[in-house]
This record gives C-alpha cells, structure tokens and sequence, in this order.
C-alpha cells in the first residue's frame, strides 16, 4: 500500500483530510477504503466492508466503544489514547490549584474575605492511573515541591514519581495523600473506584480532581462527604450522570469546581486528532505498528 | 557577638522566638537589642535605640516601610523578598490557569455549559518583574509548554526564561504575549505600569495575573477594558483599593478571578518568615551578608 485508501466519517472534515494526504493517504469513499478515521459518536457508526482493516476512533476513552470493537475482531481499532494528554494534564493541574487554593470560595464570592488555605506545595498528591494523561499531569507538577505517588495495574515504576505503586496499594493511599487526581481509564475494575469507603478515609482538607470519566467517583457518596465537609472539595471536568443536570447538589456545593468536559476543548481536540491521525497514517502506509491500539481483553 | 541580642516585636511568637535561637541568637527587650524582628505594620513601628543595627521586616515588598528606611539610614533593614517566592509564584500560576481555563465563568455556572476556551500550552507568558516570585514561576510555568518572556528593569538573562528583555521592551510585550503575570515591585516607576494604553494592546483572549501590589494596574481602566471585553479576563490577588470595596464592580465581572492577598496565607507566611529569620539570624551572628537588604535608591 503506497498510498492507502482512507474515509473520514461520519462527514467531510478539512483538517482531517489534510491529516490524511500529510500522512500519505489518499481519503476514498468507505467502500473503498482500507481504514476508516471516525470523528463520530458510537451509535451512528457505520457497518465496515472487509477492506476495511483499522479503524481511529477519536476518543481517548473508549468504553462505549468496546462493543464495535469486540464485534470486529479482525480490525484493528485505534483510540486516541494520549493525544490529548497534555491538554488533559493541563486542566487536571488548574483544577487541583484552584481547588488547593479556594477559588471554589473566591471566585463565587463578592466581599473580601480571606480565608488561611494551604499551599500544594509541601502536599502529597496521589495520581490514580499513570497512562499518558497521569504522566503528563507528573511532568506538569513536577517543579511544584509536591510528593508525588502514581498508582497503576502493575505498580511499575512511573518516570518523575516519587514512589510509584500498584493498585492494591490503594487503601493506604487513600488515608496518607492530601489530595487526589484520577486518569485511570473507565472499566468494570474502577467504576466507583472512589465511593464512601475511600471518602470516608480521605483527610478533612484533601481534593479529589477527575478528569477521566464520571463513573469513577460515586457521586451520591462525594455529594455526601462535601456536604458533611469531610473532605476539602472537588475538581470534576466528568461527572454521573453527565452531563450534570440542572438543579443537581454538585452545583450548588461550595467545595466543589465543575467544568463541562472541557479538559479538551474542541478547537485543541481536532488539531490534535489531526495530529495523531496523521501520524497513524503514515504508520499504518508503512506497515509499522499503530499508536493506542485498543485491547479487548483490558478493555481500552 | 556569639549569641545577638534579637528583639521580637511587636508582640512575643513563638514561632519567631523558636527561629531566633536556631539561628544562634538571644530573644531580648528592644533596650538592650542589637537588631530587631518585626512582624507589625509600618503604622506601630517603634523607635530604634542606637544599639539596633539591623531590622528584618516581615513583609516581601516593602513600599509602606520606605519613609521608615530613609530616616535611619545606618540601620540595615532587610525584608522577607524571596520567602514566600515558591507560596506566591504557586498562587500566580493558579490564577493563570484557573482564568484562561475559564474558571471564572465554570466556577459560578449553575448549568452545564461548555465552551471552546483556548490551552494555556502553546501561549507566550509575558513575566513582568523577575525577581524571586517571577523566577519562581518560570520554574513553575516550565513544564507547560509555553514561551516565556522574562522583563527586568535591566534585561538580564533571566534563567528558564525564553527571552529575556530590558522593561524599554515592554510596549512590544503588551500587543504580543497571550498573557502576563505581574511580579514586579511597586515603586514610583511601576505605579499604573498596565493602564488603558497597555490594555488597550492586549489580545481579546489574554489574561493578566497580579500578584504583586494593586498600584501596578490602573483599576478603572482594568474595568472597562473587562467591560469592553477587550481582554480575556484578570486574576488578581491584589487590588487598588485593597482590600475591595463591597459592590465593586470587578465583583461582578464575569471576566475577573479575586483572590484577598491569599498567595502567601497566614501559616504558610508564619513559617516562611521564620525560616528566613533564623537564616538570618545566623547571618548575623556570623557577620556575614543578610538576604534582601533593602536598598533605599531603588525602593526595594
């Protein structure tokens, strides 16, 4: 394959098709195509002709999509698993700042009035998941005078953490960091990662930012810990159910931040998708491996 | 002098007095003290008997001290530039982040209502005033992939800086960087040194952090110029009138982060000066060179 054949769906995109020719790839209608670069949702995703050998989905998470991929096991899907990391990253670390730093308080309020907060600096924070998203978040914190604790599957050692751990070493985590920040990927295995039982042993001043998928936290159980001011508060840029609905108590919590899942705001999502998708085209034309192929059997 | 004579004033702290011994000197009454730390105001300060040869100030910038420091010119007086370095710079990249994140508008939102706000990664951070605060938060601002641009009063090349330029460049600065971050000190010079001209150059999505003293903005220009929507948005932990005035408009504004001089909180502050007293204490004790002797020519 010189050229391969590529379709972008589920409709025409300029930024993509340039990814594409960038890449070395010629875009074709998808009866035609070698692979598919999808921009779309799940649930309109289209049946694929043989030809078609991989697939880009556009998501760095990609549970609602395990389905599709189960269902086709001779494709090779490709999420878009740490392209937007640093984005990512970027929007974790504001939000365990601002969090840290009471702009929870000072951002609603219209008097002055100081309160004696702590610093992050001098804190334990603990990164739940050390994909590329909880090493970006590291590289980011680094210079912050922060211990840093990564947690992930195996308890491999993570580049720039002070000490790195596996997942069964959660329940001490829990108890000894100050604050928290989650990027594991969504699965069976960490739905309700966090509920009552790790909130409860969360210390009174502690911060819990997620950036990853909602289902993580069990929220009727972070409602009730911030309304019992068990814990210093919460940065969510995903939420259960998202999105929030008006009128939800995590609005009106003072000890809490929501932002829409804008961790990767649109504009910087497709130029980075553009980026990765013109990377794997150029991989995928010279018969090397692809970046983030999804496994079925982890499920991400 | 083995063991200085160190007087605490104006009242006893245990902190301070615990930093004093460990630094090798004698709590003492002010009769009978070679030097003086002082964690009062400017308003209550005492009369110095000849015997006081040095005075530590606990504040980093020190304008209200300046008449004080001019009428005894051979008492050395050092202030406490550079001790909250890490506690500030921390706060000052919080507020960046926070606004061009789009906390202001998150913060308060009662809906879920996203919008395409643009990465801090990418942007050129304009860091005017680059002594301990500024250099600490070219330390802190390094891993996010932004281009820095240090301004001194000379345009030595400051460390970690991108460039490095003399405060003549400033005019240039204002129309190109994305966002700035005010670090420098307040002195007849830098009074206003950002008011409508300066907005006026500014990018429609850029943010300006103060962190240093409400003098060095024009409040009414920053005013209109968030009114206009000329700017992006302002994250000011300081503020002319300080403290804020109930109902003051920049309560209201939807393009305004407030903080009430929280970058250096009570504890964090208490724990710092001591640390710097004790060092100094030592300093003295040895003869040798205090950290940040204030210099009456330049103000600072």
């Amino acid at each position: 394959l010189s050229r391969p054949a590529i379709h972008i769906g589920p409709s025409d995109n300029d930024g993509l098709t340039a990814a594409v020719r960038a890449g070395g790839g010629e875009p074709a209608p998808l009866d035609a195509a070698n692979a598919l670069v999808w921009h779309g949702g799940a649930t309109d995703f289209p049946e694929l002709p043989a030809s078609v050998r991989w697939v880009q989905l556009p998501a760095a998470g990609v549970e609602t999509w395990m389905e599709l991929v189960r269902g086709a096991p001779e494709v090779t899907f490709t999420s878009a698993a740490g392209a937007y990391a640093t984005d990512v990253a970027e929007h974790a670390l504001a939000l365990l700042l601002a969090g840290v730093r009471g702009f929870a308080r000072y951002a609603r309020a219209d008097r002055w009035d100081p309160v004696d907060d702590r610093l992050l600096e001098g804190s334990t924070v603990a990164v739940v998941g050390a994909g590329g998203i909880g090493q970006a978040f590291i590289e980011r914190a680094a210079p912050l005078d922060v211990e840093l604790v990564a947690i992930t599957r195996s308890g491999r050692d993570v580049p720039g953490a002070h000490r790195s751990l596996a997942v069964d070493r959660l329940p001490e985590v829990w108890a000894s960091a100050d604050h928290f920040v989650i990027c594991a990927p969504a699965t069976d295995a960490t739905r309700h990662l966090v509920g009552s039982e790790q909130l409860a042993q969360m210390q009174p001043h502690s911060w819990i930012v997620n950036i990853a998928r909602g289902s993580l936290i069990d929220t009727d159980a972070l409602v009730e810990a911030l309304q019992a001011e068990r814990i210093g508060g919460a940065g969510l840029d995903v939420t259960d159910p998202e999105p929030l609905p008006d009128g939800h108590p995590l609005w009106a919590s003072p000890r809490a931040i929501i932002t829409p899942h804008v961790a990767n705001p649109p504009s910087a999502q497709w130029r980075k998708l553009a980026e990765r998708v013109q990377e794997n085209v150029a991989r995928f034309a010279a018969g090397e491996r692809l970046i983030a192929p999804v496994e079925q059997d982890r499920g991400y």
